[in-house]
């Protein structure tokens, strides 16, 4: 099970990241302990409402755009894994089945 | 401020009476206490990750689906007051502004 507190966390830690700002700089502007602010990052700790917003406001983006990227990733999370969808090297690939016709000149069809 | 506890705790009411459902019938169906739930709802207490992931199993409603309805309300509380779409009520709408040729024939400009 994929927790709202984990996918919250990393939504926030990736938006601080993108703006390559440091857990103590966020932490500052929105009045939290750095302490804090870093188990909120991992999971670890669940934020409270008023917290959020205030590291939300620290970071400079929205709350509800927050919940929307933190919604992708629960949805993605629950999703059944899918097979991968691109370029695939050749290398990769298995080798393709032997066709019908190959099946019927087999050794053991020639014996038959 | 709209607070995320509020307006999840709205979110979670709406679909359990939507679902003509008791607090009693929910808490127990979700393993919490009748009176979390009741605080939850309500927007006083934040939930944990795991029990919000409890009542939403309890209600048949999946996590990221919630988020996304409280995001909405959250853009929408966020979003500066809009005016009223739709059929308003003559007798609510004000008088309309007499058109220029009447306010050229105004008593005023009658005696100019």
């Amino acid at each position: 099970m994929s927790l709202l507190r984990r996918e919250l966390g990393a939504v926030l830690r990736r938006h601080r990241e993108e703006q390559s700002r440091t857990l103590r700089s966020v932490a500052a502007d929105a009045g939290v302990s750095l302490g804090y602010l870093s188990e909120v990052e991992r999971g670890v700790k669940e934020a409270s409402s008023e917290l959020l917003a205030a590291i939300c406001r620290a970071l400079g983006v929205r709350l509800p755009e927050v919940l929307v990227e933190v919604a992708d990733a629960l949805f993605l999370a629950e999703a059944a894994p899918l097979a991968p969808v691109g370029f695939v090297p050749s290398s990769l690939t298995p080798a393709p089945a032997a066709p019908l016709a190959a099946s019927a000149s087999s050794p053991a069809a020639v014996a038959a």
